[in-house]
């Protein structure tokens, strides 16, 4: 995938090094799986873009120019990820003051899908608890922005490739979510999922799983978790934009119950996300 | 300054939009006042560049190759701010995981003083109290990394110029920093600065005037301070490489008392840091 960039629509595709994005954190990301020349779930990732744009005062994203951007970059390719990165620009003046008139910088890389392997699907995965915890910030809590500090100490935390993921805690001892994903309990016909007022990342796919769960006839509630409560719970699952969803196996080494409502999740977006084909075959995908 | 930036030591100077410190604030950043060619504290730029680095688990800085490109920007410089971002660099894989073998990247960029007014000096600062709160983070605390969004959202709050800087709060509503500065109190003998083990940067600055407080018969105590103790103090100054030292003349309009220690320190630290000449000129300067 190389020279499959762009930046402010140039394949030079270098960021000069006053971008308050790179100075600051001062922007926004999306991750977004590309199948098939097309881009999965693409009006949600460019909602939450809007809503991360007005959060941050940032001016309003141009969605109709990165999509025509994207589209350039991603046609042809059978599987990939798309990744859009919208900072403040460059700024007037050195200084935290976002400028009185920015112009905002978009980046666009295309990048190789990760290497996960298939038994993370089939089998479920192993995950653990992150000592790193999740500040409470409620300005930014829910957006998708480029201070993660706290996903690269935390997920620099572990090295064994059997660990797929950690769940980070918050102030209080509660689970928010995982390094890269969010995170669901299934505990009788409720869907419990973190509320993300104070830290997290409302992911796109959890947005799809909650819009999804009317059909499986689950009622969505919005609670921390404590980690000791996870070996009661029915099932628990992991969710992002790329896996699409993963079945938690265990938790700091302790078994979690198996189900099948994270299986019927995993059908309704394995065609919105890469689950690798050797996956998708045994699934009941719908027509 | 066109021209004057290096980064990885060529003067071509862009970012590789892979960088981490644009993905993920994945860095750290030092802001350097520039004097007669002379680069200003400049040891303790790198023992915070240092720590900073063991704190993220970066490899060490190269100093002595910092030190050259930075000597090689100044040169010839009368007046500037020398900006050094030291970055985890473009990650083996996208994804948080920090890269097992990282190659940093070192952007130095060249820039003019900041237009301040002289009577920031002479007569003191108004400064109000942002809205936007610290968040806490121990693992970051103290550091000066790239993830800043708190202080960009807290500095875009106001736009009057008549007001040279904000107060942030941290959680339990405790003075923390200024947006850009660090805060000491006097109070008869003791020269009070809140502790920054949760939130806030450690400026160089702040070390600077905490190793001076001896001189000055001031005993140094770390505590934070609720914004209403401001009106019984004896004095309030804020500090940072650039200004050196501005007394705070009001708080959210209230007034703050005046006395002669900020000077006392502002005469120790004039030279090093951006204080104009006619300001210098009115200082009983160390010979």
């Amino acid at each position: 995938m190389q020279n499959k960039k762009l930046v402010n629509g140039r394949s030079e595709a270098v960021v000069d090094p006053d971008d308050r994005g790179l100075t600051y954190g001062d922007g926004l990301f999306e991750t977004i799986p590309v199948r098939d020349g097309q881009l999965c779930l693409w009006n949600y990732h460019m909602d939450r873009l809007l809503d991360g744009s007005r959060r941050l005062g940032l001016p309003e994203p141009p969605l109709s120019l990165l999509r025509e951007e994207a589209r350039y970059l991603v046609r042809d390719i059978e599987k990939a990820v798309l990744k859009i990165i919208y900072t403040r620009g460059s700024g007037e003046n050195r200084g935290y003051a976002p400028p009185s008139r920015p112009l905002p910088t978009r980046v666009l890389t295309l990048h190789e899908p990760p290497k996960q392997t298939v038994g993370n699907w089939f089998e479920g995965v192993e995950v653990n608890i992150c000592k790193t915890r999740l500040s409470s910030q409620p300005a930014l809590a829910g957006i998708k922005h480029l201070n993660r500090l706290e996903q690269v100490m935390a997920r620099g935390e572990w090295r064994d490739q059997g660990v797929a993921e950690g769940l980070m805690l918050d102030e209080n001892g509660l689970v928010v979510e995982g390094t890269a994903t969010n995170v669901f309990v299934v505990q009788s016909s409720a869907l419990v999922t973190p509320a993300l007022d104070y830290c997290g990342v409302e992911g796109v796919m959890r947005r799809r799983i909650i819009d999804l769960a009317p059909e499986l006839g689950l009622r969505v509630e919005h609670r921390g978790l404590y980690p000791e409560e996870l070996g009661d719970v029915d099932e628990l699952f992991l969710t992002n934009s790329v896996i699409g969803v993963w079945r938690v196996r265990s938790v700091a080494k302790s078994t979690i119950a198996q189900g099948h409502i994270a299986n019927r999740f995993l059908e309704r977006v394995a065609q919105d996300s890469l689950v690798p084909d050797q996956v998708m075959r045994t699934l009941d995908l719908p027509k």
